[in-house]
């Protein structure tokens, strides 16, 4: 009973017929037919025009995202808890070829606008500092929070004001969705959004992301940079079908909501108390001694130590719902 | 009826059900059961200790194995007409921080020990000049010819003296194996070669290429700049599934050998004189007027103008027999 | 009279007349006759082989120390006021080609081991996460305190244990060894430190510094890194001979310590309650109102401010002893 | 009797002497009162406005300026024998993070923009290639040939034509301008250069080049490339001082007429037939048999093997009198 992330979960069967039905020849790299509908469908989605660019991680996404936002002589402001801080290997230093992140604080891997203005506060305006270029969010957070439209248009005024690219990292924007009951458009273009890694892997897919551009020249760069990175598919169109499959008939937000409400019924068995982080998504931070902890894993149940008393417990997709009660039962008994 | 390239064929059966098998929740990126035993399926193979690394694209497999053997100060020594020169947008630069190519000459895209040892010569040994750390072949070539196991050797021998890393883009490795009916063994580590790009993409896969190092310990450093890349795909089982199917029963030849077979025939069809090169794996050079292109194109058939007067036809694995023999018949009609 | 930093003062004497005596033709880069002394007179101050190589700038000198220590996908831990990460613009990063600087905190620039360890035991050994390895610290601080050898030592063997590479900035290494009157050899190699950016150009040269390897293979590929950062100066013979000149009858060892003594004299007139920080060496960090500051500046005092309430005072080996008994007087008088 | 390289030459009496004069504490990096005249000093030389930066070596200014033209998934178009390909470590790789510099050929190593059309025709436009972004010439080239203003602005205008940067090495622009006897700006600005590595050291300088921008826009980021390459003295002032001083009284031309004049001599004393290539400025190319050259050594002349059976002879400024004498005796001898 696997509670350990949401990145090995399996596949959605929607995902894997279109990689089955992708299965002839087509144009290479993405000149096939799926990989050209998808700027059109996400720009459906969004309600404006954007760029759409398939590639098969998040972190290639958030990379290239950024690589499109800052110069090697800039600064990203991001939470010093980010994935792309923490977990990705130095990879948007290695596509920004040297940017340097700099890190604020703020609860649940959150980051509020008074925060990031601090932090711009103290960087000298002259050449021997990096200079700040982009802001990059998490949406859903690393901790499983949610910015709010109105929390991230606060953000993305703030970098209009100051010039800054404006990047969220959608890892489980799906499930931000679905949790808000807002349209994608309010947490991206709307709210000043330049690029989004729009995730699927965690939410169901096989192996696509999609790195949405909302001012679509944003794009041509990085169209070269994707291909020098090693991230031109030859067989995109799999990518491509994963994608549109996810999008049509909302797969992608039924996924999340299911994902969601597994956390939801979870939260509440554990209760407000055992709580680190009130639960918005698909993630739970809960408050175990090693002893209950040995004893959840005891039964079966997987799980990340996340920290000292601090037990990750993530839902996806295909939790399945009989080891979520068996979760719950579990947790309502220590 | 398409002959453009192998890059956009379907992928196989046996690849695509791997991936059907391997969709259930397991450890992410190369933790699952399938990658773990990767090692041990390419050791069998090569019968040599090896470390092998799936990653999605033959760029980034290139790209990662050069960057094992060069450093940002370093050249690599390749033909002109290479792929990693002409057609990956400068990712060798990219993932080496910077390294040069330096090219050399060669018919067929194939480089001689002698040439190899002429651009050497003209190098200065001093700071002002990068120095040579790699040497980097195709086989079977852009223009579809075999380096033999003792062509191999020669250069293999040449990179030990001159203390070169040897690199083999093996993008279609297994056309070039099943041609010479060698052993997988013969054309790497018994000649010489460091770390070989195993082409699985063009050969009926779906998204998966093996970097295949010889010398276990340069792949210590390549899983950091795999994640670095954005390469360590968290479903990282797929790829790792469609490899071990096409490494079982000899998938990977039965594939390259189909291949191989159809080219024969219609090599065979278009006798020597319209042949730029001798047809050795999976790709045809011909002699074709632009009247004599058009005519084919009429009749359906699809392929690569590769110069002026010449086209490029490549065969896949599963390339129609029925499609095969109508474009024989209709090259020899011209 | 200038008190803003020592960064801009004159050249002494020994060093101006040592470029004029180079003005002779010679060998170009460092083939030269000076150029080619540096090896050995540095291996005799510090008492063991060492490689000396000359640059333009302490920038530099930081960043090619850093990159023959860490690779791009490792971290550089240092302090969150270190010049390589406030003033260097991203050197470090651009000559390591993206390595990451992990940030730690210490009261007046100064990192503590039991810091240092907190720092290395909060990254987790995987490869999402960029691996700790190497150490950079400033002696003197860019708050102008100092490393004794034993502080240094206990850091030093920190790396060792952790297998970091451990470089020292030492922009004003002179000052500190004069301020603590050891040798050289207890705040480098004695103390486990493995390169050193040996700072002349704040204590009295034009143009030049050292970086000093106490591993002299480890200057082997920084020769090549050297030249490709357009570092190589062509009339490399006029930085060989500045340095060559202070080394002499340790010109160096006069000029910091009459920097330092200055300072002395200005911290004895400031008082303990007005000054941030001990004065170890020529820097000075007084508590000065608005209204003060104004007055010091209508005095003809220049200098530079540090935060709100907060003046930085440096002196330099030529600051003229009746503007430092003006100071002293004025700063009295507050 | 050195004939090696100008670039080992004595620095002149107005440098050295400016670098005196400038000895006394100003503001530091580039605010200094020299540095802020350099801007104007050379927009009235240049008869319009640029934006002039120093920095210490030719091959900082070539790379800084091919950055500044070229992203990092571009190419550089320059000749085979060019000092960017040749002798810089891969400097302008380094810089530019990773474009790709592509050869042409052409006698005396010098580029006819119908070889730059044919190279650009030949470069596919995907995005698996690399895109052309800059042309690279050296005036006067490395073989000592001049482009005249005519087949500057030739190129120049295909530049423009085809959305390309165009860079000038000069590092020996002095002797280029002399030789031709036209303005600087018919071999820059008027003819379509962007950017000029304007050459001092070559020519009487110690350690200062001159980085012209024509689009003074340009300059914006390098400054940020330039302290992030080390490249920010903080005594600039020296530079500065030398700068300015060779452009005060046209030192700058009458220290490249009186290299040019020697080597003049010395191609006469050789006469047509020993020539590889017409003398232009300062260098020579001259046949000699192994006896002949070692005659010449033997005779106290010191000169570079340039290849079997030809010898290159260097002038420079300072050029003794009775040298070249001696010299233009012994090969007249020979």
């Amino acid at each position: 009973m696997r509670f350990f992330s949401d990145n090995a979960a399996a596949a959605c069967p929607e995902a894997l017929a279109a990689v089955a039905a992708a299965n002839r020849i087509d144009a290479a790299y993405d000149g096939d037919a799926y990989s050209r509908r998808l700027d059109g469908a996400f720009s459906e989605l969004f309600g404006t025009e954007v760029a759409a660019l398939w590639v098969a991680t998040g972190t290639a996404a958030n990379s290239l995202g950024l690589a499109a936002l800052c110069p090697p002589h800039g600064a990203i402001l991001c939470h010093r808890d980010s994935h792309i801080q923490n977990d990705e290997c130095g990879a948007p230093e290695f596509y920004t070829h040297g940017a340097k992140l700099m890190l604020a604080e703020g609860i649940g891997a959150k980051l509020a606008s008074e925060t990031v203005k601090t932090l711009l506060g103290a960087i000298r305006d002259d050449v021997h500092q990096v200079q700040p270029a982009a802001l990059s969010i998490t949406n859903a957070t690393e901790y499983g929070l949610v910015y709010t439209p109105a929390e991230t248009s606060a953000l993305g005024e703030l970098c209009r004001e100051r010039g800054l690219g404006f990047h969220v990292d959608g890892a489980r924007f799906a499930n931000a969705v679905a949790s808000l009951g807002c349209s994608p458009a309010d947490l991206s273009w709307k709210a000043g959004v330049d690029a989004l890694s729009f995730g699927f892997v965690k939410n169901g897919g096989l192996s696509a992301e999609a790195l949405i551009f909302f001012r679509p020249e944003l794009a041509e760069a990085t169209r070269y940079r994707r291909k020098r990175g090693g991230h031109l598919l030859s067989k995109g169109r799999y990518l491509a079908a994963q994608i549109l499959a996810m999008l049509e008939r909302e797969v992608w937000l039924r996924n999340a909501r299911a994902a969601n409400e597994a956390a939801t019924r979870l939260a509440e068995a554990a209760g407000s108390d055992r709580l680190l982080l009130p639960v918005q998504v698909n993630e739970l931070f809960v408050r175990v001694t090693p002893d209950e902890a040995a004893a959840l894993r005891a039964q079966g149940f997987d799980f990340y130590d996340w920290g000292p008393g601090e037990a990750r417990v993530v839902t996806s997709w295909d939790s399945d719902p009989a080891d979520v009660d068996a979760l719950a039962a579990a947790i309502r008994a220590l």
